[in-house]
């Protein structure tokens, strides 16, 4: 039985408020004998996980490195290993279109490209991340341009800056295993492009017209000087997973400034609240939601933005600039509060990583003096212990007085 | 799913050196206070210990005492719950013989009895554990007068000391389950032996034929003074077992100088090298072998030895031989070491136990600082927290950046 089957018939209705903060990749490493959370100044987080059950989390497995879905997923209370979630799904979700059974997402990237004779080289996979205005401009070019290939609707979605998502509308309902094909991003720049391929036939049409698409595009975009070329990566179709506000009882708001983790809240039913600005305006924006819901995802990205370029310092400061707006999560006075991440993201691996995330759970039910701050040494001696991800929902709702007792 | 299907598609390639060292039943239990671990003076250890990930793994669950099979199996990363591998075969492979699924292997004793009457009592269940080279000359004799019973050809295979290895076999492929008989070992000193009964109709046949082997072995045996009967143990066929280098897209060497723990290696496809000698000589061993593989399996014995003998002290002294040996490891600089029992063997119980193992895993991607010593209580402090045996692999394969990311 996995943890939602069991926690079905044990929901019971509450009116406790749940805030669960996603400081997205903020396992670090040691770089000098510190991690970004000890080397970080974040005296009002100390003090949070001093009076906190506090403990780390492992993800998915022990040495397995999450991506972004799986990672979240797994904080939701979903088992990432039952449920899969692909990149082009989540990214267009994320900026706003609702998908269908008939849909193929794709998530893709301007890159720069050169010819050397007849071979296509990538020299940037990200197009010199171009400003998300300049971004825009190209994809409603493209999209005039390219309306329709063979059979399938095509709809381009702009991103923010080198990334948009191609979305393949199909007039009937998609065999499963539709979305089956190889990204074209060759990882690595100084390599030609992947062509679209398909792992199983149902994919097969599918990858044709993607090819069809990045040719035309290519040709379309032949003359820009940096975003010439498009890289395709997570073709997906969409998973049928249960919604979490009927799972958990929940109304739930989730509240975020990058599209994926808001196409993620919204493809397991959570209303979903985009943010302009930083961590500041996000918490305003939890406060002025306060009353509507009873629990709310509030996801920081900026965490991970900088252990993927390797910014050390740069992470503690998104850190300690999360640790000067704490208190306006806190005097809101939720009933229970959840700060993790979804994975470590160490700005000495400039990726994410295999490593337990920092937890701390506050609530009015926890021991607490364990721990003398939210660092992952200091989480290791917490009451939680290292738990699995999909451990920390159940905790939520039985902080939340909103589970009944199993068995007589 | 289980680990190793989760990694399959997450493997990558690399040119990291993964180095584990199996102590063998080197967990302990404490007497007047210390545990061998924290009575050993192993002052490198400590040190390593201290800039390590520290933990303790579980190798079958708790509360369960694993037998060497399922205690390799966990750290290799085979579900010992779901892989079975017969004591007999393991026997049997590491003396060097080629098995197929015609055969049935059994592990075997000589062991000194005495006839009371009609009944034969069971003085020494391992001869007073007699000289290889003696052993090695009756198993030449019975080996000469039995080479045929009813359709199954005899083979016998010399093994230290008191033990050697029965095979089996037969003509045609043989059911799974012709293996299930229970041994003739009576387990203590002062009882009968057992006769080979089997568990289910196909092992019927094969029992009957053990029967006759043990019949024909006392008479050739009579008159010898102490190896004067042979106890057989072990029944086993041979599992089909997913092979170590193309789970984990290693090249892997096993390191050993007893012959069971060479023949477990076999069994997963790792290349074996038989070192003559002590810990010194197969540490030289690794070294020499050292550009030539990516993945060392070093096995240690004596640790086990003394446990089972109910020798504290010279289980603390083998501790301390390795420690002494352990700069020659370090200096070939490998990416992953890991350090840890295949389960614990206590002076104090004089027999394995299931007490969870200390383990210790030395990369670049650790933390660290958590435990002031490889010992029991310091690795509980450590960040690996209790861990499953079989999560070892994937942590290994994890921190020498041979495992993808898992889901976008």
């Amino acid at each position: 039985m996995n943890d939602q089957e069991l926690l079905g018939p044990l929901i019971a209705p509450n009116t406790t408020k749940l805030v669960l903060v996603v400081l997205d990749g903020v396992g670090g490493m040691p770089i000098d004998g510190v991690s970004e959370l000890e080397g970080a100044k974040a005296p009002n987080l100390s003090l949070l996980a001093a009076g906190s059950a506090c403990g780390l989390q492992v993800p998915v497995a022990y040495g397995i490195t999450p991506g972004s879905g799986p990672g979240h997923l797994g904080i939701f209370g979903y088992d990432p290993l039952e449920w899969e979630i692909g990149r082009g799904v989540l990214e267009a979700l994320g900026l706003g279109i609702h998908l269908t059974g008939n849909d193929i997402a794709v998530r893709c990237n301007y890159a720069t490209a050169v010819r050397e004779g007849t071979r296509v080289i990538i020299k940037d996979r990200r197009a010199g991340r171009i400003p998300t205005d300049h971004s825009a401009k190209i994809t409603g070019m493209l999209q005039e341009q390219i309306r329709q290939i063979d059979d399938a609707q095509v709809i381009l979605l702009p991103g923010m800056e080198h990334r948009f998502a191609l979305v393949l509308r199909f007039p009937s309902l998609l065999d499963e295993g539709a979305g089956a094909i190889e990204d074209t991003d060759p990882q690595k720049e100084g390599l030609e492009p992947v062509a679209p391929s398909p792992s199983n036939a149902a994919a097969r049409h599918v990858a044709g017209i993607a090819l069809g698409f990045v040719e035309r595009a290519a040709r379309i975009l032949k003359d820009q000087e940096t975003a010439n070329y498009v890289l395709l990566r997570g073709f997906s179709s969409v998973p049928r997973i249960p919604r979490f506000n009927e799972v958990y009882g929940l109304k739930s708001l989730a509240i975020a400034t990058y599209p994926m983790y808001l196409g993620l809240a919204k493809l397991i039913g959570m209303d979903t609240l985009k943010v302009s600005g930083g961590i500041s305006e996000e918490i305003r924006a939890l406060g002025e939601n306060y009353d509507r819901y009873d629990f709310f995802y509030v996801h920081i990205k900026k965490t991970d933005s900088n252990g993927e370029d390797g910014n050390f310092r740069g992470k503690c400061r998104v850190i300690e600039e999360f640790d000067a707006a704490l208190p306006g999560i806190l005097s809101l006075g939720p009933d229970v509060l959840v700060i993790t991440g979804d994975h470590s993201t160490p700005a000495l691996i400039k990726g994410h990583s295999w490593h337990p995330v920092p937890v701390l759970l506050k609530s009015r039910y926890v021991f607490g003096k364990t721990s003398s701050a939210f660092t992952e040494r200091e989480c290791l001696k917490g009451e939680l212990g290292i738990l699995h991800s999909t451990d920390i929902m159940p905790l939520m709702l039985a902080n939340g007085m909103r589970l009944k007792k199993f068995g007589a």
